[in-house]
């Protein structure tokens, strides 16, 4: 399959970001979360190699907050998650994942804590916002929930920190990781945390107001002009060496956080009330039968992975692969994948069906970078 | 902006059929419900011709289904929506507007009934299944909710009768609209309905079973050709014209049954109980402030619509556009869009800021065909 062109509507929103977007030669889109997010500018190799030596800006938008507020918003959040919120503290972001009845995942997104009584959930690419909605109706719950005029707007890249320091002020430089500060832009209050989806370190701004976009993007890139700055977003090379996992690729409602690598996340044992406990609970006890895993897979470089890559070991079924690309930092395809205790081992030697046919595989602990 | 690429990965789910519609000449797509969806193959307008006057195979999987099963499916299927389900019977599609608690509208799907304790929810692009995950597990429904292996394939057409009658017998020619029969394909049971996303009639074949896919393509051309029968999809012109909804597109969460006249399907005063029903009953009580209506735009072909555009009478502001496109049979801009009450009357001109400046529209009482 060629590379399609995308059909844009009101229904796979645009964000305060994409009139610069196409200014900045944006060539693909993903939709996420309805919405468009920007996934190639020069290519993705180019894009990589800038992300890695300077700084980019990226539209964002995509990862939709979900406003909890009321006075049952506490323990709905706690329903929502396995990991202990109970001493969450404000200016705190937490990766949570999020699971249904039977422990399997639902979402992956990463709670801000605004105030005792109100929460931002910043969502990966499934509508958490019914589930949240159909628990807190069911439970008769006292909270509003709903989907505020918020669109993060990611600072990304080793120069993060000056950038975002001409924009924001020394400040931002103090920020801790996954912790966030309210700073003000041209008379605006914004949240910015030290977070964001590659390694290369950086910033978030939840940009609360969808009219604040464009000068915010602009005074950015007028500040940044001589760091080099550019127009990125997530790029699917650097990610995959990162082994940062994506909901609906690498992980989807078929899966546990002990599967994807986030038992840690997962405070079974404490004394908090949340949706799948039992089931976490039994799965902990016997432990996982697959984890998530990097994988070198030999060869040339291969076709976009667009389904799922089944993962042979001594002519069983192994697991699969979910995500893969060409590295040229490491010469290899990188990927990540779901494999069977019997083969997770570091440096076991598996095979991978891909659409270029049989290719051998070496599992890794850890990632790449 | 031009038409960006897609970039396509495994959350943005391939379908059974995919292959075939890369061998059929696919030029775009959308996503809908984290699947493809194909939008054009030779253009809209000429596909558009094409589905006016012969047969075309759609691509619908992503019309994803969320079975509901177990003694508590009749319960929940009416708490989701206020249509009255009490007389549903085996056998039966039904167009069922869902809303949450205020009575925004959460999905917009057709319901069948499988058994008295098993039905589908075949739904329109949100993630629907959360909410009603969600819901059953606050109120301790006894059902299991999830996603089958099913996906649908339409006929659509003028030539449908004839086309589907070569592959399933003349049994479908006796289907009622908005009626499903059970069908055999080579030794395999497959429900198929009188429904579709076009006014050019035709079937929706629940292909149950992903395996299936292919074979029932191949079966459908192989007995086709000289119908003419071609690849296609929802046509972005024809569903205009026929003042079809999309959700996402002419109707969210912000809108009402009412508002997006499906008032018809409200059985508000029925003895049901559904989530929303103390909303709905007062917003019916009061009347909708604003309602769909479809619309002519004056002047050249406009660009795609791709936000809401506002649209204003007298000076004041009248409503939005949230699709539009050109149309070759009626040699206008055809659009739907969201009208307030003091503008609604047909007939009624309004102007509209379009990408291209402002234009004249005219509001019509009833779709174009």
């Amino acid at each position: 399959m060629v590379t399609p062109l995308l059909s844009i509507s009101r229904r796979t929103r645009q964000t305060p970001f994409s009139k610069r977007l196409g200014e900045n030669g944006v060539k693909a889109y993903t939709v996420y979360n309805h919405m468009l997010l920007p996934t190639v500018f020069e290519s993705l190799e180019a894009d990589c190699r800038h992300l890695k030596t300077d700084v980019q800006v990226w539209d964002v938008a995509c990862e939709r907050q979900i406003e909890v507020r009321g006075p049952d918003a506490a323990r709905l959040l706690q329903m929502l998650t396995p990991r202990n919120l109970g001493k969450m503290a404000f200016g705190q972001c937490l990766y949570t994942p999020m699971v249904d009845e039977t422990g399997g995942m639902l979402n992956d997104p990463v709670t801000l804590k605004l105030a005792d009584d109100r929460y931002w959930v910043s969502i990966a690419d499934s509508d958490l916002l019914l589930w949240i909605k159909g628990l807190a109706y069911g439970l008769g719950l006292r909270v509003e929930v709903d989907e505020p005029d918020v669109s993060p707007l990611a600072i990304q890249g080793p120069k993060s920190d000056d950038l975002a320091a001409r924009v924001f002020g020394e400040a931002v430089r103090d920020i801790g990781f996954f912790r966030f500060a309210v700073l003000e832009f041209q008379g605006h209050d914004l949240m910015v945390s030290r977070s964001g989806y590659s390694k290369q370190g950086g910033f978030e701004i939840y940009v609360d107001g969808g009219h604040l976009g464009e000068p915010l993007w602009d005074a950015l890139f007028a500040a940044g002009k001589d760091l080099n700055v550019r127009a990125g977003g997530p790029n699917l090379i650097e990610r995959i060496e990162a082994g940062l996992l994506s909901y609906g690729n690498d992980m989807t409602r078929q899966n546990t956080p002990y599967e994807c690598g986030l038992g840690k996340f997962c405070h079974n044992q404490n004394d908090i009330e949340f949706v799948g406990r039992d089931a976490l609970l039994r799965h902990a006890a016997e432990g996982p039968a697959r984890q998530i895993r990097s994988l070198a897979i030999a060869g040339e470089a291969l076709p976009p992975c667009r389904s799922a890559w089944p993962v042979y070991g001594n002519g069983q079924r192994a697991g699969q692969v979910t995500s893969a690309t060409w590295s040229a930092d490491f010469q290899t395809n990188v990927a990540i994948g779901m494999i069977e205790q019997a083969h997770w081992q570091d440096g076991a030697r598996l095979e991978v069906e891909t659409p270029d046919g049989m290719r051998s595989t070496t599992v890794k602990e850890k990632s790449f970078i």
